[in-house]
């Protein structure tokens, strides 16, 4: 699908007789066609009713406002929708956040360069200055923001500011410190981080050290959303490997980083594909 | 979801604009609740649609008659579709074909007496006596149809006449005997069968022992639909093993049998639960 | 490898050097040779030391009692191992507890009749009476020992007088009871259970449920030795499958069935074959 | 365990009593310790014989001549062994050969240099220009060497001149020409290739096209040894993804990508740890 006057459209409402037949009506009346469409309803009887619907429409790009009015007054307010669209001719703009591991940071950038992820990268904050010479490489800006346990709130207000509401997503790649409810609020935008366990097992710190230290024949990773609660924002994506007891924690690590790279590609991809909505603390994900 | 006035209706046709508009404004206006749907389009220029609805209608299951004739009138036939409806208070009916081997059989017979499967089983037809005890310990019907070079084709009208055109659907749960042309014609219904290797690897016969031979990392098995030539028919459904190079024939042969109970399992319901739609020789499978 | 005169010796010990040389010098003395061997060390400085060896030595069955002492005199002392020996001869005898659920039980005793579990399975010991005649009717005893919060003690009693010290093994087929550390204690032999959830991720009650609840992208099932500790026994085997938002509590218990009864398989096979050692709070598993 | 005095002793005979103890007395003669061990036999009745042993032994790396001089004459000739030794302590040499793709190749050399893979890559040959300055930068040696139908056999002496025998392995990471036998014959050194697809599937060329064609529902990769015959060589390792009918050659070819960098890295490093053994046409990996 050509990328100019294509565009997402997610809706949220109380299931309800007769959505679909809104939706699809409304958007056939304004010339658009449906390239795809997913539903999902949490519970046919008083459930919630989930949407994402792709279409195209001849000069939709230059009639954005007025589609947008029209589709509140005839579909959003009668049905009670929570809804948003994105126009596929504007990518958003995601800014990365690393610490001293590189592996989730440069496979993000690389699939970002081989047109994979569908968004502009324009910005790596990180608390340290290891990773500055391979991001700079790509002509991407490294912000470094150094974090301590005294100087925590000043980071993140230094953070804020380079941030400068430019941003539509933060993701958090193997970025070791926690952030502040204050910080999350103040972005404004999702965020999403991976954290190197299957969620719930092993939440907060050293999952490969206690997953070792348990026994597992597993291990995952998991690329949430983050909430104010560590470790316990809606799940986006999860994957494992199988491991044995010949592997210690170095070799779990290592294979537990080719995981975290491809789950957190994989939830970045769908979150900005808007594949992604969230009820509650879970995730819709329309594949 | 009450089985009662719920349905399934499965389109296709070609792609074109207001499909989704005309579909769910026909069931809404015939006081239907849509509680599922799903869609496919093989290329926005010009590609085939599929579409899978579920929905329920007060009474609809004294009313399908005039419903279908409806649909037929105002949807099916002004956009050229393919269409089928199945009723959910109707199960299809289905009978298993097998020869010795008994992992695939007593697995389908024991997932739907579980109520995993929504359908009835009311035949085994056999090449074998080996498993008639544990049929009809079931209270099915099990019935000896022995086949041989010469025999083959006294064998298959046999078959035919047993079947009686009473079935909505023949699985072949490991039947070890090539069906004919000429029956899969005259039996007139979808056949799945089970292949014990990732197809299109290793059709035909003894798959274990060159899979052994070739020392393949991984083992697998498809369920497809029946086609004229061998092992060639739209594939429903693959997983996979991995193996190493100690699994002897033996080995592989006891690990791809939990793949093919597994595979042939999730085809037979997913045909059952009217996901599958078949595009060339290819299918289109809504989860 | 034929079953006679062959026998499998696993040892454990700090680890030294030697040990491997002595071993094998000794078995290849006693007229033994060696199918298969494999060996773990947790540290190459001051670790634990693992070996599973397989042999077969000419009329081994008929000395056994004093290949034993050689081995004790010659090896196990002077490297101050822990070992045991299991001949192929005598395969071990399992005593099986289920509650309701069928899928777990029904699929072991079908495992050991088609010869994939090297086991006599004589006895079936249930807190219900739900599956007594799926059990009888393979000709294996079926004990009813009703478990009530008053009866539990007396119901641990007569359990272990039906058992009598006649078992190697106890699996816990989805038995719903948590079996007191006296039980255990006075059972005196190993005792495998299956959790429906990859451990540690919902351990204890309704994992499905809260699975559901927080929104996992995976599902999965944990196959352990039991301990006085509820859930947190040494993991032998786990696996896992993919689910989505669209799956409820009942299609994750269907789905979860499936990965239940292979996991558990799989244990229980890896056990008998003496596969499987602990060591403090894990496995290793000599696949 | 440290590099230093640490080595790699792989053998294969055919299978006869005593081979375990001859080996491990004389690595404990020589005041060597087993730090890891195992084995395989095809057939314990006249089948071959495989054996990996990871050991130290002080000093070995300044008696490394001395040693394999008393192995061939104590152990190698008597049994008629093939074995090579590998010193842990001399990482060995590798050369990369790519064409326009940079995901195995990037991947590969990402891993060399945070330390997956112990070896040295020196050299990457290429038939395009493209990748040069990624390669450049790491400071590894990049030559390019056109291919036509025409300057097939040249561009092929100049390969070989380049390579100089100094390799201890040519990895080729989505090298899209096919190798000569000549070729593979002079350089002397194993060659890995990754396929895209999990053969013997879709041997040959456009493998992803042709498996959107067949509507496979799994895709996968497949690391080789090079031989003669194109894509017949001995398999390493393979791994797959799950597609579906909405996935095109595109959506293919981007999740293909991952498996085939997974896959290849896997092989590589497992070559690279002398766990890799080629008996006829199929390997013995010990993980």
């Amino acid at each position: 699908m050509s990328r100019t006057d294509s565009a997402c459209l997610l809706i949220s409402c109380s299931d309800q007789e007769g959505i679909v037949a809104a939706l699809s009506t409304f958007i056939r009346r304004h010339d658009g066609n449906i390239a795809s469409s997913a539903q999902h309803t949490t519970d046919p009887e008083g459930g919630q009713f989930f949407m994402r619907t792709e279409f195209a429409a001849p000069g939709l790009d230059e009639r954005r406002e007025a589609f947008e009015v029209a589709f509140r007054e005839h579909v959003g307010e009668p049905f009670g929708m929570e809804w948003r669209i994105s126009y596929r001719s504007t990518p958003p703009r995601v800014a990365l956040f690393a610490s001293r591991y590189d592996h989730c940071l440069l496979d993000l950038l690389w699939r970002q360069r081989r047109g994979e992820l569908p968004c502009e990268i324009d910005l790596v904050v990180s608390n340290h200055e290891d990773l500055r010479a391979e991001v700079e490489l790509l002509g991407i800006d490294y912000v470094h923001v150094p974090v301590s346990r005294e100087t925590k709130a000043d980071a993140e207000a230094q953070a804020l500011r380079v941030l400068d509401g430019r941003f539509d997503l933060i993701v958090l790649a193997r970025y070791m410190q926690i952030l502040s409810p204050e910080f999350i609020e103040a972005a404004g935008t999702p965020i999403i981080n991976i954290h190197h366990s299957f969620l719930p097992a092993f939440a907060g710190a050293n999952p490969y050290e206690r997953a070792r230290e348990r026994g597992v024949k597993i291990i995952g990773a998991t690329a949430h959303y983050v909430t104010e609660e560590l470790d316990a924002g809606p799940i986006i994506e999860q994957d494992i490997a199988r491991v044995t007891h010949a592997d210690d924690v170095e070799a779990l690590t290592r294979t537990g980083a080719d995981i975290e790279r491809l789950v957190l590609a994989r939830a970045v991809r769908w979150h900005l594909e808007d594949r992604v909505l969230v009820h509650v603390c879970r995730t819709v994900v329309f594949y």
